[in-house]
């Protein structure tokens, strides 16, 4: 497959900055809203891999996108683990049966792809309906990230329990932690085997922790995650995104992975004088510039792509996923100017 | 009077560092729970100067603390510019009467003064009460910060109203940050002609936006306000602080004000780095560490401290306000750590 996706991450020639956008398949298209519907809530949809191989499948119908990305959540391996996720509407995910004890995660399994069959289920079906003509993205959440959620049992402004337990018992949540390592790298490793070309890692809470504390409880397990990978399939390559992570470039840089993703509170252009030629670069555009008229997104995407120096290694892609109220022809207009405007 | 704070702030010489706590007067205070009871809804408590002067001063009768900061809201100037705030548990800040159109931005007044002369009127008091034994603090949300919640209604995760008009309407934006910065200017002007001895402002949201966008919609206003103020009292001191803003410190610096705010994402030998001797730093400990077992306070206390290279120019702080389920006496264990382990 001649894939400028795959070609950036690598740091090969391309013919133009490639452009997958983060949640491209959601809520703010009416025939992902429909297939939602139809499933019920969105756990069932998840689990359906005929739906979310549909549901993958339709931003590509309508946009020239060079990556498709599994359909999915990040906590889908907390769930398999028996903490029973659930999505109350407006609140975002929440889990039946937080985690409470030391003795609660001692008693936590390390490998739990048996009940995650449905999301292979569900690459090989995306992998079938794609016929090679684009790349497949698999991706987890990070272990720090399914930690948070799996101690606070839904999101959270400060992270008391996650926190308290770091700082007063930081060997439990070390043991956490290099659980959740464990679980994800046999997760990915199945998605890679199921047909998955590319896969990243998403850190959405490690930047509410300090530098050292990023590095120790963050950083650390998706590094390990990587090598694991790395040693058994070298040639895949893997993304780590922290968001908020702007400060930590370098740090990521010197794991094995290939592509690092940035939000827009850092500029493109800095992050590259960060790591230099090292990796490939995911980002950048604020989210919030899906909501402004045509031709302002046009000068972000050019203020962007011209911030890039370099042949190739620059994955366009916004700071975060897209907002579920952007009119969908306005991703219409960022895949044309990202195209348009990066052509070599 | 004299004060390790205002010396601190200042540059001149203290016995040791000087601490207060963002939030230091709230609900983590079962007397700040009884009097916020008895006032009925939290506006009710800010709107009462008596009241208001009596929640103030609670944390000083409990801990050795070096400056007392006024019992307010962020969003009073709003509030008095008619859009009517409210609190709904566990929802935050509301306006009945958001901003709709940029009819109703060239609506707005820029001086509302006489509608907030409780706020002034509790200045006084607490003044009096303090009895020239501690320094009080002024304070105010940013320009960029009150635009947010006056456009978005209350809080947001996307602030997609805000940065639609950013992009869309850059000049409704900046004309209503214009007012604002003048209604912020007047407000603190009157806190400092009212009794208070030192002023920040607060910028929660700063950091949600890209650099330049900082730089022209954020920082551009408050040293704006800090030149107004300077202009009329030079010697008032002023600190800065902006959520998030670690990566903007020399910006800050580069504005006429004595002090800047940081969170624990950036270390405070970084922020040190960064802008040098130049002005006082505050913060930085991440509030989660409130949680800890004490001789965990004092080690992070300790590590905070050993941070700060100089004689004096650092302020003792929470990275964010103190969590309203943290035990007191770690509060107790927290500013007797600063004090014991800072002795010159």
């Amino acid at each position: 497959m001649q894939s400028d996706y795959l070609n950036a991450l690598l740091k090969k020639p391309v013919s133009r900055t490639p452009i997958w956008v983060m949640r491209q398949a959601g809520r703010y298209l009416p025939e992902y809203r429909a297939v939602r519907k139809r499933a019920g809530d969105f756990m069932s949809l998840c689990k359906n891999p005929e739906l979310a191989c549909e549901v993958t499948m339709q931003p590509l119908e309508r946009f020239d996108l060079d990556a498709a990305i599994l359909f999915s959540d990040i906590l889908t391996i907390p769930d398999a683990m028996g903490l029973g996720l659930y999505f109350s509407e407006g609140e975002g995910p929440k889990f039946t049966n937080p985690l409470r004890s030391a003795a609660d995660i001692e008693k936590l399994p390390t490998d739990v792809n048996n009940d995650l069959s449905y999301v292979f289920d569900a690459v090989g079906a995306i992998k079938t309906a794609l016929d090679k003509r684009l790349p497949l993205i698999g991706f987890s959440g990070s272990p720090w990230t399914l930690a948070t959620y799996m101690l606070e049992g839904g999101s959270s402004k400060t992270f008391s329990n996650t926190k308290k337990m770091l700082l007063n018992e930081p060997q439990t949540l070390h043991l956490l932690l290099d659980k959740l390592a464990l679980s994800v790298a046999a997760y990915l490793r199945q998605q890679v085997l199921s047909g998955a070309d590319s896969l990243m890692i998403f850190d959405t809470w490690g930047g509410v922790l300090s530098k050292q504390n990023y590095l120790d409880f963050s950083l650390n397990y998706m590094a390990k995650i990587v090598k694991i990978l790395k040693a058994e399939q070298a040639q895949i390559p893997i993304t780590l995104f922290s968001k908020n992570g702007g400060k930590h470039l370098p740090q990521i840089a010197d794991t094995l992975c290939d592509g690092v993703g940035i939000d827009w509170t850092i500029e493109l252009s800095e992050a590259q004088a960060q790591i230099g030629d090292r990796l490939a670069i995911q980002g950048n555009l604020d989210p919030a510039v899906m909501y402004a008229k045509p031709p302002i997104i046009e000068a972000e995407v050019k203020k962007i792509l011209s911030q890039f120096t370099g042949k190739t290694g620059h994955i366009f892609n916004l700071g975060h996923g897209i907002n579920p109220d952007v009119p969908p022809e306005n991703m219409q207009v960022l895949v044309e100017a990202v195209h348009k405007f990066s052509l070599k």
